[in-house]
Order: structure tokens, then C-alpha cells, then sequence
């Protein structure tokens, strides 16, 4: 059933979930005309989260069918509004997770439109105008201009597509904790995946030491000699993780299948911070004894603000950082997203949505 | 079996659990002649801890029996070291957690004791001589000059006693968080129990607004009306909790019962932070959205510093706070035991070690 909303007359092709099969067939659904301070988007990508599966499957219970997923888009600015700033005919611009917020509280003020009390998502949100929010998994797409970003000439618009979400996830923690531009810190990154290989490359373009942390002893390899991990830990061992103990000062866990906290807090300085940004559905273990005997913080975050997520992207433009993709037809996003259930992915997958690229 | 350490010449009289039973019963031990940087100490009182109870019948798995509990110990100094420095015969007197650190670490170095990796525990702990540390359930003990602090003239022996180890627990967190000197925040404290009812008189001393969080609806009279309370908050009344969302700046969580994070979470603005101070056995619940969604924190904590114990001794003199206690004699510890376990106290019991004052 599509929606119906006055003002929803523009006609785009997009790719949509059904029902809990989770299984995406094409779909045709309108679109509002583009207001005074909207911006019409031609896509070109769109990357595929880990979230747009457990939407289209409906694993968090929220999900309001049909579901146009994706929020890790790259296109070009075909149409502005009267009254946008900043952006302009030809711009090539990025949209992530935001749709749309209050614009009037303590957050909007300040660029956290994240924490946002009224927060919706670029899909499976409720926008202004009551209508539901279709995501990137299609042709073109109409948002706000507060809620897209510029994407830096110097890089690719496929592999820069799950910067929206993939790299500001794990940017802001970083950006949160002062790691920016303070080098030479111990960082960990728990789980090599789509979040965790951008926190390595970010960790490493501003000067850290990174140790990775995962279940896999098979990605020391790769961690090391294409990323550049400094130090590779496998979580499953004692005695690395005993070797481990007390080292780093900050964690990233990227991790979003269950898992006990406790042996990666080990990990941790007295005083670290391990930060979670993965989101499994059920509840983490935390047991309280590694938590109290080293003061250590466990800390949540979901993306970033609008002026972060530009900060992102033009520190990835100068220091070339993008993710590693693979590209993908429309036709084949159910074969990816089986592989991504398997993760079996390096490391992420994008669509080509326009088909201008060579993809699988 | 007692132990054997040779210079253990002074014979003591206390209590102790000689089995999981975790049964107290009279109990003669050997304690070290006093060393160049030991005081000396006549015990007059002894708080029952919940760690006590714990570690009386091995619930952690780490208890080394026969165990002498106690680190909630009040009394006063009749012998001192040629190299102590700050304490002469006759000072009234406090020992808390703390028996023995490195002395050297950089945790030591900043009077961050409690988290140096050499930590030894007033009990159950093995001290630099090798000798297992009998705790306060004892006529007297030999400290280290350097884990002992001053009580202050204007406080109740007795009363004062809880402060070394349910006083410090809650005090430091508040330092830590900046909340000593800067009035007006938003304080919750989850459990009012020997912890919680301390940490509520901290949060009116210093000039916050208090909401207790509690399971109990009975408590509610007692908190607001004798302890001071602003508000009260039942945790299992939906309607409570959802007023409460997003409304405190800082949460002490003081609950030893497994529970979960989430709803408390929720109660947080966004960016606030709750400390865990109790120390469940098992694994807390830790729901991922409410951390995610609300960049939220939850941090752990063990007592706090030398310098910090006797900074909240000289606060509380200053504020005239203590515990509110029930004192019992020795012969009816077990029986404490019993209604501790039960939470049948307010809040806290005190062991009149020296039959000096009125005691059940």
C-alpha cells in the first residue's frame, strides 16, 4: 500500500521490502515536489547497512511496510529551493541517516540534530508532512538541504557513499574523545567490518596506534598489511587477551551481534573509554566487576551531527579516506544482502543505482 | 587454620566465618608488631558492609577462610611508628578498603590508590609481609599510616564509620563528575539502601535536586520527608518513569541486585552519565538503544583515593554527615547478617566493637 500525501506527485523507481521476508523487489512510489528548502537529488549510490537489513526484516519491531531502505547516499543536485543555502545545481552531495528534526532545541542549536528529541530517519521516518520516508534505494531522492552534505571532489561517489553513515559512526566518538588531533594514543577497534575498517583507517590518518580486535585470527593478515592495524588481538584467545590487559586507553566496539563487555574492558586502561556503536538487538553483558575495578566508561553514540558529518567528509577528502566496497546492481541486493547476513563483505556493499559504474 | 607469618606476635580478638556457611563466631588471630609506618589501632566501631556478607560466604568464589570482615572501621590510634607522619597517640582514627597498594605506580603516585594494580584489600587480601589481612570485626588493628585517615572532632564515632566504605563509594563519582562545588544539577540515585540514603544526603548537601529511584513506593515517605528528597521515582511505575525521561543530569546507581540498565538509562538526558557503585555477581543487562540513542554513559568506580577519603571525612565534619545506623554487639552480627540480607535495615549496621556504646 503507498502512502497518499498532498503534495507527493513526483514518480520515482526505487527498490522496497514488502513484508518480514525481508526479500527487495523494484517499486514505484511518489515523491514531494521540491519545496523552497528542499533539494532534489539524482542518486547514483547508495550503500547497504547493516541496518537496512534488520529494517527490511523487521527485526527491531518498528518497521512500516513497504520499506524503501538506505541512508548512504551519493548523487547530484538536479533541482534547489528558494530559500537553500549552500548548495547549488551540479553540486555532488551525500544524505545519511537524517530526514528530519525540531530545528529549535537545544541539540538542533548546536548541531547535534542527532540527539534530537523529534529526530526521524532519511527512511521508515515520519516526516513534517506526515508522509513516510522512502531512503536511498532508489532513483532520486527529495530532502532538506540541513540534512545533506557536500562530497569532496577528491573522492569517488561509490566508495564515499557509507561514509553518511558507516564513517560518521565511528568519526564522532573519535572527534567526541579528543583523537582527532591528539596523536599517538591506543586505540582498539572490536570487529573488522564495515564500521571497524573505516575506524582503523581513521585511527591511522590521525596518528594512532590501533589495535584490532576480533574473533577472526584469519583477518590478522589483511588488518595489518592493508589497513595498517598496528596490533591484532584475537578476542577468542587468553593470552592475547591476558597480553592485552590494561593497554589501551579508547575502544571502539563496532560489534553488533550479542556479546559480554567484560573481557574487552579488560582491555581498557584505568579510566578508558570503550564506545558502542553497533546496536544488537537484544542487551549486552555487562558485568559490573571490569566496569568498577578500573573506573572504566562504556558509551553510546548514533552517528553524528550535520556539521560533524561535513567535518567527516572533508577530512576523508584530504586524507583520501574512503571505504572498501563492493559495487552491486539493483537487481542483486538480495544476493548481497544474504552475503552481509554471512558477512561475507569487504566491506561494504553499494548499489549502483544509476548503473554508471561497473558493478556485480 | 590460622596463619603463621613470622613478626605476628600480637594476639586479637575478633570474629570470623570459617566456612561458606558464612556463620560469624568469636575468633583469635595474630596481627604484625607495629613497623616503622604503622599506627596502631583501638577499634571501637565496625560498619557491615554488603561485601561482608558477600565475602563471608564466598559468593565471589575468592574468599580465603577464616575471614575476619570489616572495612568500615573507626577508633583510635595507641601506637605509632617512628616514620608515620600526621597521626600521634590518641587521634581518633579511620580505616577503609584499603591495606596495601605499590606505593609507586602512577595510581599511587596521585593518590589514585584504589586503582593501583598491586591493590590489597582490608580483608582477604595478602599484605607486602604475605600475611592474608584480617579485617574490623577485631579489638585492633595495624594499618599503614599511609590508608589511614582522620575523623573529624565534630562526628559520631559510630555514625561514622559506614562513611569509609559507603561514604567514599558514592562521594568520589560526585567529584569526579564536578558535582562537589557546582550546585543545581539533576541527581538520581537508584537504591536507598546503607549507599543510596549517603549519597542522597551528598546530593542535598551540595546543593542538587534528588530523585530517588527505588522499587520500594514505601521509601518514599522516609526519603523525602527525613532524608530530603525532591522527588521519588518508583521504577517499576510506568507512568513515573516516563515523566521522567530525559530529565537528570547524572544518575548514582547503587543497586547489587542484577537488573537491567535500560529503563534507568532513559531517565538520562542525553550525554548524562550513570555510575555503578554496586557490585552484582552476575552480568548486568545493558540494552544497546537507550546508551546509543541518548549518547549516554555508564561508568563503574571502586571507593576512591586516600586524599579523596579524607577530603569527604573533613566534608562530612563540615556538613555533619554520617550514616544512619543501627549499632549491635558482636554476638549479634549474624543475626545482621540475617536482616541485611533481608534489606532489613536503615540503613546501615555498625558493630560496637568495644562495648561502648548502646547497642541492640
Amino acid at each position: 500500500m503507498a502512502q497518499t500525501t498532498p503534495n507527493h506527485t513526483q514518480t520515482v523507481s526505487g527498490w522496497a521490502a514488502q513484508d518480514t521476508s525481508g526479500n527487495i523487489s523494484p517499486y514505484t512510489f511518489k515523491r514531494r515536489e521540491n519545496g523552497d528548502t528542499d533539494v532534489t537529488i539524482d542518486i547514483l549510490y547508495c550503500g547497504v547497512c547493516h541496518t537496512d537489513l534488520h529494517q527490511a526484516k523487521n527485526d527491531w519491531g518498528i518497521t512500516m511496510y513497504p520499506i524503501v531502505p538506505g541512508h548512504e547516499i551519493t548523487g547530484i543536485i538536479r533541482k534547489v529551493g528558494k530559500k537553500v543555502e549552500g548548495f547549488k545545481v551540479g553540486d555532488r552531495a551525500g544524505i545519511g541517516c537524517l530526514a528530519a528534526s525540531c530545528l529549535d532545541c537545544e541539540f538542533c542549536q548546536t548541531s547535534q540534530e542527532n540527539y534530537c528529541d523529534k529526530l526521524q530517519f532519511t527512511y521508515n521516518g515520519v516526516f513534517w508532512d506526515g508522509s513516510i520516508t522512502y531512503g536511498g534505494y532508489s532513483d532520486m531522492i527529495v530532502s532538506d538541504y540541513r540534512y545533506v552534505v557536500h562530497v569532496p571532489e577528491s573522492l569517488p561517489m561509490d566508495a564515499a557513499a557509507p561514509l553518511l553513515c558507516a564513517g560518521i559512526t565511528v568519526f564522532t566518538p573519535l572527534k567526541d574523545h579528543n583523537l582527532i588531533e591528539s596523536p599517538r594514543k591506543k586505540i582498539g577497534v572490536v570487529g573488522l567490518g564495515g564500521l571497524g575498517h573505516v575506524a582503523v583507517k581513521f585511527g591511522k590518518a590521525f596518528g594512532h596506534h590501533v589495535t584490532v580486535i576480533s574473533t577472526s585470527p584469519s583477518k590478522e593478515k589483511e588488518a595489518r598489511e592493508r589497513l595498517g592495524a598496528d596490533d591484532f588481538i584475537v578476542s577468542t584467545n587468553p593470552t592475547h587477551m591476558q597480553a592485552g590487559r590494561r593497554t589501551l586507553d579508547f575502544i571502539l566496539n563496532t560489534v553488533s551481534a550479542e556479546h559480554s563487555l567484560g573481557p574487552i574492558l579488560e582491555l581498557l586502561k584505568v579510566n578508558g573509554t570503550m564506545v558502542i556503536v553497533g546496536a544488537p538487538g537484544n542487551s549486552l553483558e555487562l558485568p559490573a566487576f571490569p566496569l568498577i575495578f578500573g573506573k572504566r566508561t562504556v558509551k553510546g553514540g548514533i552517528i553524528g551531527g550535520m556539521k560533524e558529518t561535513q567535518e567527516m567528509m572533508d577530512l576523508c577528502g584530504k586524507h583520501n579516506i574512503t571505504c572498501d566496497i563492493e559495487v552491486v546492481k539493483p537487481v542483486n541486493i538480495n544476493k548481497a544482502f544474504q552475503r552481509l547476513a554471512a558477512n561475507d563483505v569487504k566491506y561494504r556493499f553499494v548499489i549502483d543505482i544509476a548503473g554508471s559504474g561497473s558493478s556485480l
